[in-house]
């Protein structure tokens, strides 16, 4: 039934199936066997690089084509809330009564700014009711640009003219989950700096097999979108079928990664009233932990 | 049986055991339910600080007491061998005869040096076999420090007046797992310096209840150690019986934790074969996630 509803492409049985996994509920087995075609990119940076007037050009750019485009908007600092932030509504607001794009922001797992199991699984339902393309724009912090990369098809980490951007995502070790670099408010003046920047550093660890390209944009003018869409395209070239399912079966094993984590983690909860017992003599840790498995 | 032996102090039995938790064997469920009422000190520090000289110093001041002291060294640095090290066995040779002492290196869990739940077991078993005192020294490289905390009574960290050994140590966020300080090699110029700058920025942090004290000490010397014993023993009246029983609820939740993540990626690895069945749609992640647990 929700099966054949997600078939004909039913916005209200897209958004029911979101809160239901938004509020731990099951994800139904049908739905995850349906068919899917996505691509999965994600976007990150900084907080002010302006990640969210560049999805709102991506996804521009992909609607002129006529691919379906979704957005999962990550954002650490909001508790969960269950929906859309009114934000990104306003921002991306004039996609707003475009039925072809959906977008909705999620909370991520914890302090850290992991990526959740609830985010990956509203992404395989979104994949699953036929969107071409998926955003993921997390804000940069802690963990989740790292997660981010073994997620997506393809990670865009955006940078900016502003000194010291390259610098901290050297530092931050998140250079190498870079598919491709933007460069965005590339109006600034040091744009040039810095992409000359990524190429010396990336020239240096010339072991790569694919050297990430650095696209300069302004989102908020609408430029160089074309030069990043088409470095995405090269990257996907480049990945090839075998690539692209490798980068895939990555993600699975992520997802299973931290759907195992959670279980371990709830059980070590439940555990804990237990501990004074083992503690007293009363019971071996070993005993406990068989109960659990 | 082997409880039995273990009760009379058997120390082939003993060994034995450890053999066989080093093989990954079951801890005998009998001999976790033995009483235990052994004090456990960890001893972290850089590599080069004098932790072994220390240890030696420490054990040869338990036995003065009266007291059975045994040790286990996690050494990251070398594969498990399932067995001591000679080096320990030379550096500690005075001990090598006596029935008190038992001392064992074991290996430290992956690249990160952390501790793993064999070297928990193993450290169970010591317990179990009634030893008074049990030191674990490890190496002060990444996790092992912070892992320490979670499981010793009292955690000793070794500084050395060496220029930057407590900048380092600021640095890699590992001041805060010090209930005592060392300055061992006290005998070198700027041992006072570091213990000034030890005060001057405990007393920055000064909401603490426990103010670590700094002892120091030569280790090769024989110098400070009663003074370093008699911080121990002040840390533990500070403790008092619920800071005590609360430390050990903590080591066994460390130890669960430890178990259960385990188990999480071994059976990770075990389904990553299936896979490639997720993602050509034959099974959801969802039915392999629940296969597993």
């Amino acid at each position: 039934m929700l099966t054949e509803r997600f078939k004909k492409g039913d916005p209200r049985a897209l958004a029911r199936t979101i809160t239901l996994l938004e509020a731990g509920g099951e994800f139904p087995e049908d739905l995850q066997l349906l068919p899917r075609k996505a691509t999965v990119i994600g976007i990150t940076g900084s907080p002010g690089s302006g990640k969210s007037t560049l999805t709102d050009q991506i996804i521009q750019a992909y609607r002129e084509q006529g691919l379906k485009v979704a957005v999962i908007a990550v954002d650490p600092s909001s508790p969960f809330t269950g929906g859309a932030i009114l934000g990104d509504r306003i921002r991306m607001g004039r996609h707003a009564l475009d039925e072809g794009v959906f977008i909705r922001s999620l909370a991520s797992r914890g302090a850290l700014g992991g990526v959740s199991s609830k985010t990956l699984q509203v992404l395989s339902a979104l994949e699953a009711f036929g969107f071409d393309v998926i955003l993921i724009e997390t804000v940069g912090v802690g963990q989740s640009e790292v997660d981010i990369a073994s997620i997506a098809d393809h990670t865009v980490l955006v940078l900016t003219p502003n000194q010291g951007d390259a610098v901290q995502a050297f530092k931050a070790g998140v250079m190498e989950i870079a598919d491709v670099f933007v460069v965005n408010k590339s109006d600034l003046p040091g744009a040039d700096r810095v992409v000359r920047e990524l190429h010396a550093t990336l020239t240096l660890g010339a072991m790569l097999d694919w050297m990430p390209p650095a696209v300069k944009t302004s989102a908020q003018k609408g430029q160089g979108i074309p030069e990043l869409l088409d470095a995405l395209r090269k990257h996907r070239e480049h990945l090839g079928a075998e690539g692209l399912k490798q980068r895939r079966l990555n993600r699975l094993k992520f997802e299973l990664r931290i759907l195992l984590e959670d279980w371990a983690h709830r059980k070590l909860k439940d555990a804990e009233s237990q501990l004074p017992e083992v503690l007293s003599g009363k019971r071996s840790l070993q005993a406990l932990f068989k109960g659990l498995i």
